[in-house]
């Protein structure tokens, strides 16, 4: 017999009855029925009910273990007496008879239950992470994160990917967040960076000559903690490819996330075939780039009919006047709704520094569509008909405004709609409803600092003829502030899993590109030389992408908290509770690594 | 038509002939043939001969072209003309006419050619790995390396293994080496550690009751560069179980390694059962506790032999009497070697520091084994025949002795046993020969210090029982020192792929030892409280293993150095040239980091 266990503990069937098994694991939950101890043994595999009373010769050492003493006990199988099964548990059927129990493992007073479904503070759970692990939820969030994991690497292996190990000691880049630095024992003076992506490593594996790689990479940023990314490191699915168009970057990557969110969503639909939908349209559909597919709801610009003549509402025309937009959110169905629904979308325009959403109540008299509500009246009915149209609303609907520059009244449109659909309950939350964005500009005007800027990422590939571009100057502005990158987003239910592009992989193109940003080419080469000269030893067209594995398991688990889904989170101050992270280092260690602290003055 | 390929450069065939197709891909090699154009183009996937003559309106362009441009051509698939089909490539039967092309990505004149097999110094090899890169032995060897990996994951999950992620910015782990220090913004004046192992991680996962553990996991160690070691980072399969015995993980961890190596071992043969050799045993017959069984050759205790009256060679018996031993060395067939043979062997011992190599070879005389050779006639026939039988040598073959304290006697011996197996050709190298070293000494007597210290891993189970380790008293020490650990090493071809071993999960246990080796409670909970926090809130027993991965790779590739298998390898200086890393952080960095400098003086 082996040492700790015939069978796990979610192992026993009807069929093992009679039989003398061996199972270990932990005292998950123990109830003493008068002078019969009912023991709920639980391993990773699952939970069996033991049983001993004092006819056994373990009684005494059964009746002496605590909840999460971890034991091996030795036993008879037997059906479970008629009325005490337990159709929801696989061993349910039947029990173990105890004839003999080792201590393996005693456990000290709990400071966190496992059994049962308390809440527990933030910093307790962490600092016993191990004790937080074994409960059910978060147990199964743990092996579902590894699941989808693993169901990651098989679908792009499958789509021809190859896994690649890039550094994680490496120089700083150029992602724009904060690094982490580790100083060089060897090197006085200078600094590793820990990666915030491999992005200059997997274009350079492109260079090299690899065509398809793909990385479950660690990526690590010194920012502040948020609810969907943990302090310190992260996971993306880091993907680049040779020879393709954003297209095939599109056919490549969909397959997997279709693949993946059907495998893992359970009942919950998945889009089928992603809608690309243009940066533009996103802003002026949704108001945002990251639009949540789940709420029906389309945004319309309505400028036109406020600024027609025969329109009297003066807010509006004072917008329009000095260049600014109207956007009209279609409420379906609110007309039903009482007064406190209009309210308190007013309320919430309010709080996020608008005047207030107007609104037009849509009702039919005697056939004909006419509005109800305040700023009805200063809307003639050819011209209410015409919102209706734009925005599909019909009597019974109500369709609110959102005035202010083309920025402001998007943004806040894009919030009126998520507040809508979700307060008339128009979402439809059983499905993951994604969508590609394209075609973001290639750069902005930079109104403080009066020039043109990068809008997104420098180092995507402009959607423009090459010596076309080469060629513009001084007087292109409008031209240059018209062009789109190959740029693209994936979104998710409103979250954004990750930027992509064709990269830039042309060295005077990407000159071209930074002069027009205002940057020389010192400053390129000071900063990104070594990136450039592999540009200039033969590079392929290439582009990629890096879907967030956390935010995919956040979704595919419905947490809204990442530290429901990593094993060894760190809390919201960047400590490992649990091991002590971070730690004061040695004398002896800060000399080796030349350095030493500069500790801010303590306050008096 | 795709905008880059309808084909790689490796798909072409003779059922191609006649089709229009467009490639992409890197000018390997070109050859002007007198108006003929030969262009090999090559991608990832393989390598077409692609020709262009003055008839084509591609010819100018072609013409223009240089090693390592990326091109973009279309052209239809011909025929080679009889006579100058390839073989070799598997697109050798048919070539692409070019009836267009276009300059994708430009090269400057070229650092490191791809083409060729010229050697090229490390340092440019390095600035220019994305060039090195696309040379066809280092290409094959980083893809090989990912099938490996793939493989042992899939090994792994296949015998229910599941794989987590542990941190990677953690704290300072009690693994020996020196740690990479990352120091905090949050908390000034402190640090995290990047880790050496997950060791603590992994046994914490146990104790989170996820039963079965794997990762293929970076670690860090801020030591000096070995060739099979990379300065900086480096993989292992790190591995972890619950409820096991030493046989488990050996059970679970044999079929992996085996059917890896089997997978890319090629025509080598792999060990089908690893044989166990006990530490003692692996010290004794081969000198080492990393055998290589290539070498057929197994080293005997002679001591007894030369304590002998009969014997009279008196430098061995002062060894023995000042507490030495004597071992040795068989040589099959070294009787018929010249004399430089053994002088050479002479001259090796020397260099190791020891006198030399007394040796005897083996003749027949009269149908009896006689000795010949400087010491044979110290040594009378009777014993001849003794040693002669427990080396198994016989008349041909010949005998070394290495003689010393033991330690000594058998590091000679070991190393002279690869030394004269190598000479007489008798390791059969087209193998992976493993075995599993165990038993190893819990604890060692410590002469500097004059107290009993551990002997390897502290964090090992004394394999005893546990409540006579916790009755050891002061008298006790002849009875600690004999303590075997279950600890164990897995060696391949003299390389130790990993140690392991079935971890102490009992705190009082632990307590125990660490007080045997002269450390008090205060001592075990300041370094390593919070595991004794973990252990004491229910542990089970476990064990693991961690064979490096890059030694792996290393010995499938049959590479001595590791920078011809890691992808972005930093120098025996740790620094990436290619991306300049270490590099200055900013004034600006350090302060947030709250450091500053500590750099050495300049030497006037």
């Amino acid at each position: 017999m082996h040492r700790y266990r015939t069978h796990t503990c979610g192992a026993l069937r009807p069929s093992d009855v009679g039989a003398s098994v061996r199972l270990s694991g932990w005292c998950h939950r123990i109830r003493d029925h008068g002078g019969v101890l009912f023991i709920d043994l639980r391993d990773h595999y699952g939970l069996t009910q033991c049983v001993v009373d004092s006819d056994s010769p373990a009684f005494k050492a059964a009746n002496a273990v605590r909840s999460e003493w971890v034991v091996r006990l030795d036993g008879r199988v037997r059906t479970r007496p008629a009325g005490t099964e337990n159709p929801e548990l696989p061993t349910g059927a039947v029990e173990v008879y105890i004839d003999e129990l080792e201590v393996l493992g005693a456990a000290a007073e709990l400071p966190l239950p496992v059994f049962g479904d308390l809440e527990y503070p933030e910093e307790t759970r962490l600092r016993y992470r191990f004790l937080d692990l074994r409960r059910e939820k978060l147990h199964a969030n743990i092996m579902k994160r590894g699941a989808i994991v693993d169901s990651l690497r098989r679908r792009m292996r499958e789509g021809g990917f190859f896994e690649f190990q890039t550094p994680i000691l490496t120089a700083s880049s150029p992602e724009g967040a904060r690094d982490y630095l580790v100083p060089s024992r060897v090197h006085p003076g200078k600094f590793y960076a820990l990666p915030q992506a491999p992005q200059q490593f997997k274009q350079l594996t492109m260079i090299a000559g690899f065509d398809r790689y793909f990385q479950i990479a660690p990526c690590f940023r010194d920012e502040d903690a948020r609810a969907d990314r943990s302090p310190g490191e992260f996971y993306q699915l880091d993907i680049e490819m040779s020879f393709v168009t954003q297209e095939d970057v599109f056919q490549a990557v969909e397959p997997v996330l279709h693949g993946v969110f059907k495998e893992f969503a359970g009942e919950k639909r998945v889009t089928d075939v992603f809608p690309r939908i243009t940066y533009a349209d996103a802003m002026l559909k949704y108001g945002v780039d990251k639009p949540d597919l789940r709420n029906p709801l389309l945004i319309a610009d309505v400028t036109e009919e406020f600024a027609d003549d025969a329109v009297e509402f003066k807010a509006f025309k004072g917008v329009i006047k000095s260049g600014g937009v109207v956007r009209a959110i279609p409420a379906t169905g609110a007309a039903t709704q009482p007064r406190s629904f209009f309210d308190k979308l007013n309320d919430f325009a309010r709080a996020e520094g608008a005047p207030g959403l107007g609104y037009v109540v849509f009702e039919e008299v005697d056939g004909a569509l006419a509005g109800k509500g305040p700023i009805a009246k200063f809307i003639p009915a050819p011209i209410l008909t015409r919102i209706a149209e734009k925005t599909g609303t019909k009597a019974g609907d109500a369709v609110f405004f959102s005035a202010g520059t083309e920025a402001k009244a998007a943004a806040l449109a894009g919030k009126a709609r998520i507040r809508i659909g979700d307060d008339l309950g128009l979402s439809d939350k059983d499905q993951f409803a994604f969508c590609w964005i394209t075609d973001f500009p290639m750069f902005e005007w930079n109104e403080d600092e009066k020039h043109i800027d990068f809008s997104h990422n420098p180092f995507s590939m402009p959607n423009f003829d090459h010596d076309a571009f080469l060629a513009l100057g001084e007087g292109d502005d409008a031209k240059i502030l018209d062009i789109k990158a190959f740029q693209y987003d994936i979104v998710c239910n409103g979250i954004e899993l990750s930027s992509g592009a064709i990269r830039n992989h042309k060295p005077e193109i990407m000159e071209k590109a930074f002069a027009i940003a205002g940057y020389g080419k010192d400053v390129l080469e000071a900063k990104f030389g070594g990136m450039l000269n592999a540009l200039r030893l033969g590079a392929p067209p290439h582009g990629g992408i890096a879907p967030g594995v956390d935010r995919i398991v956040m979704l595919l688990c419905e947490e809204p908290n990442i530290r429901e889904v990593v094993l060894f989170p760190m809390n919201q101050r960047a400590e490992d509770l649990m091991m002590g992270a971070p730690s004061e280092a040695t004398p002896k260690q800060l000399r080796e690594l030349h350095i030493r602290l500069n500790l801010p003055e303590k306050k008096a």
